[in-house]
C-alpha cells in the first residue's frame, strides 16, 4: 500500500494524457477533482490486488461520453459517487475497493476523487492501460467478465442500472442513454471480486502511467537520457515528425471523430494520416498502416514534448508522433475481436508494433 | 371484483382498437398473449380501486416502441413479466396489482397477460383512455406522480432500471434505450400505491373500452341505434367520410410519423389532413384544426366499421373519421402542457371538442 497524495497528481497526470492517446478526456479537470477530494478526504491509499481479500467487491468508475462534451461541463462530481452508491445498492453489497477502467485520459484520475470521498482504497490495475472510446474494450471483456449490473448517474439526480447480455449491448444502452443525459455522465461498471481483478486486470498500470509521466517529463526538461529512458520503460519509438497540414473533426453519434494529416519536416512528400474516435487509432504513412488498435498512437508537440488532446489540434500544429505497444495483458486469444482494428469499423489488419511493453 | 375470461377479449380488443386512435400498436397480437395467459393460469381478476388496500402496491406494464417494428417482431411474452419482477426488486417490495398505462391499443391487453401470469388482479383504471405515443403522458403525470423507479426488459435477458428526474426526462431516456434494444421492450412503470391510483388514475377504462367495443360491434352488425348508442356512450361524434388520396409515413426517432390526406365522398373540394405520430393526433378540414390532441382521432372502415391502425393506411381506403373527446379525468390544471397539441410539436392551440364523456 502506497499513499497517493496531491504532489503524486502531476506526474499520474502528465502519463494519463499520454496514455490517452489524444483522447480519453483532458485529465486536467479530473486533477483538480482529485486535488479537491484530497484535500477534503486526506490521501488515497493505492492498493495492489494482493493486499486485499480475495472476496473484497470491486467496481469501476469513469466518466463517459464525448471528451469534447465533456472538457465543456465541468463534472459536478456528485454523480460518481452516487454511481458507485447506486450500483452497490443494486448489488445488496458493499463496496470495498475503487478500481480505473481505464489508465489514460481523465478516467485515471476521477477514481482517485471517488475513493477519497468514499474513503476506500484505489486498486492500482485497469482494464486498458490506454484509453479507449467504448465501454466493453477492455481486457475485463476479453477474459469475460460482463460490464453489468452498472449505473448510469447524471449530476441531475438521473439513475440508471443496466443488466446485459453482453458488455457490447452494454456499450450501446450506456451511449444512447449518455445521449440523452447530456454526453458526460459518471458510469459505475464492471462489478467484481479481487480474485476476478487478479485474473482479468493489467496489474501495476497506474504506477505505469505515474512513471510514464516521470520520463516524460525529463524529456520535457531536455535531461541527457531521457528519451532512451522514456522508449525503454514504454517499448515505444518516434514514428514521425512533421506539421498537421489537413484537419478534419466532428462529434457523431457520441463520439469525437475525424482525421488528421501530417507532412514530414525533413520531406514534404512523406505523409501521415490518422484516424479519430475520441483516440488516435490508426496510424497510415504514406497508404502503409503503420500503426493500429489495440497498439498506441501518442502526438506531442514538437518543440515542448506535451501530449496533445484531439480537441486541440490545429492546423499547422508541428508535432511528434509516437506508437507505443499496448499492455502485455491484451495479448491473449480474442484481443483482436474486442479491440483490433475491425472492432472500430476499420477493415485492416492489426500490425504488430512489437514492442516489450 | 370481476373474472375477466377469454369471451370477454373480444369487446375489449375492439374497443381498445378504437381507442388506439391509429396506433398503440394493433392489439391482436396482445390478445392471443392474454387469451394464452388466461388459458394457462386461468382469468383474470379485474378489481376497482376501492376493493384494495390504499398501500396496495400497484406497477404499470406496457410495451414501448414503434407499431411498425412492434408487429414484426411477436413478442416472446418473457420480458413483460422480467421487467415486473425486476421492478419489485428494484422497490425492495411485492408487487398487489397491475395496472394498464393506456387502455388503447395493445398495452390494453398486455397487462391482463402479466396479470394472468402472476396471479396478480389487474386494476380496472388507466393513465390515458387512449394510446398515446410516449411515456410521461398520463394523468399520473398531470398528478405530479413519478414514471420513475422503471424497469425496461428484452426478450433476450437485457434489463434496465431508471431513476428519473421528471417523466420527460424518463420518456427520452427509454426511447433512447428501446431503440438500441430493438424497438420493442417491455416497460414496467408509474410505481404507485392504490391511494395514489384514486387520487391520479382514469378509474373505469376497461369497462369503458369494453363496452365501446360493445357498441362499436353493434355498429359493425348494422344494428338499429347502434350508432346512437356508441355516440351516446363515447361523446362523439362523425368529423369525414371519404377516402384515402396521400398518404406519407416514416419511422424515424422511435416514432412512426406520417400524414394522411382523404378527400371528401360528398364533395372533392372538401379535404381533411391528418398528422401521425404512432397515434392519428391533429385533424385539419380545409385548413381549419378540428381536432387535437387530448381527443381522439378514430378511424374506422367505411363500409365494415373496423377501426383502421396507421401501419394499415392505403392510397385509395374509403374511410369514416370519429372524433372523441378525452376521458373527463384530463380536464384539469396542466393538461395542454403534458397531452397539448404544442406537447407533440403542433404550434396550435387546443380545440374543445366539448364532448360530455
Amino acid at each position: 500500500m502506497r499513499l497517493l497524495n496531491i504532489d503524486d497528481l502531476e506526474d499520474l497526470t502528465l502519463g494519463a494524457t499520454l496514455l490517452g492517446t489524444g483522447g480519453g478526456g483532458d485529465p486536467f479537470i479530473a486533477k483538480l477533482m482529485a486535488r479537491q477530494a484530497i484535500e477534503d478526504y486526506g490521501p488515497v491509499r493505492i492498493v495492489d490486488p494482493s493486499e486485499l481479500d480475495d472476496t473484497a467487491q470491486v467496481v469501476t468508475i469513469a466518466v463517459v461520453g464525448a471528451p469534447t462534451v465533456i472538457i465543456e461541463k465541468i463534472p459536478s462530481g456528485t454523480e460518481y459517487v452516487a454511481a458507485v452508491k447506486a450500483l452497490a445498492s443494486y448489488l445488496g453489497r458493499d463496496i470495498d475497493a475503487i478500481m480505473p477502467v481505464e489508465v489514460g485520459g481523465l478516467n485515471t484520475l476521477i477514481p482517485l476523487a471517488v475513493a477519497a470521498e468514499l474513503g476506500l482504497p484505489c486498486v492500482d490495475a485497469d482494464g486498458m492501460r490506454r484509453a479507449f472510446p467504448q465501454v466493453e474494450m477492455t481486457t475485463f471483456t476479453l477474459a469475460g467478465l460482463s460490464a453489468s449490473p452498472m449505473s448510469l448517474a447524471d449530476e441531475k439526480g438521473n439513475r440508471i442500472a443496466f443488466e446485459t447480455t453482453s458488455n457490447q449491448v452494454a456499450e450501446r444502452l450506456v451511449r444512447s442513454s449518455a445521449m440523452s443525459l447530456g454526453l458526460a455522465n459518471a458510469l459505475a461498471a464492471y462489478p467484481m471480486t479481487i480474485a476476478q481483478v487478479k485474473q482479468s486486470a493489467i496489474v501495476g498500470s497506474m504506477q505505469f502511467c505515474s512513471d510514464v509521466g516521470n520520463r516524460l517529463r525529463a524529456v520535457q526538461r531536455n535531461e541527457p537520457g531521457a528519451w532512451e529512458d522514456f522508449f525503454s520503460l514504454t517499448g515505444g519509438s518516434t514514428l514521425f515528425e512533421g506539421k498537421i497540414i489537413d484537419l478534419d473533426r466532428r462529434t457523431t453519434t457520441g463520439f469525437a471523430r475525424g482525421t488528421v494529416v501530417l507532412e514530414a519536416f525533413d520531406d514534404p512528400t512523406r505523409t501521415m494520416r490518422i484516424e479519430i474516435q475520441n483516440e488516435l487509432l490508426l496510424a497510415i504513412e504514406d497508404g502503409r498502416i503503420v500503426v493500429t488498435p489495440p497498439d498506441l498512437i501518442c502526438m506531442l508537440d514538437f518543440e515542448t514534448a506535451e501530449p496533445i488532446t484531439t480537441e486541440t489540434l490545429a492546423y499547422g500544429q508541428r508535432v511528434t508522433v509516437l506508437g507505443l505497444p499496448c499492455a502485455p495483458e491484451w495479448r491473449r486469444e480474442g484481443m483482436l475481436d474486442v479491440v483490433g482494428p475491425r472492432a472500430f469499423g476499420y477493415d485492416v489488419d492489426y500490425v504488430n508494433l512489437g514492442g516489450v511493453r
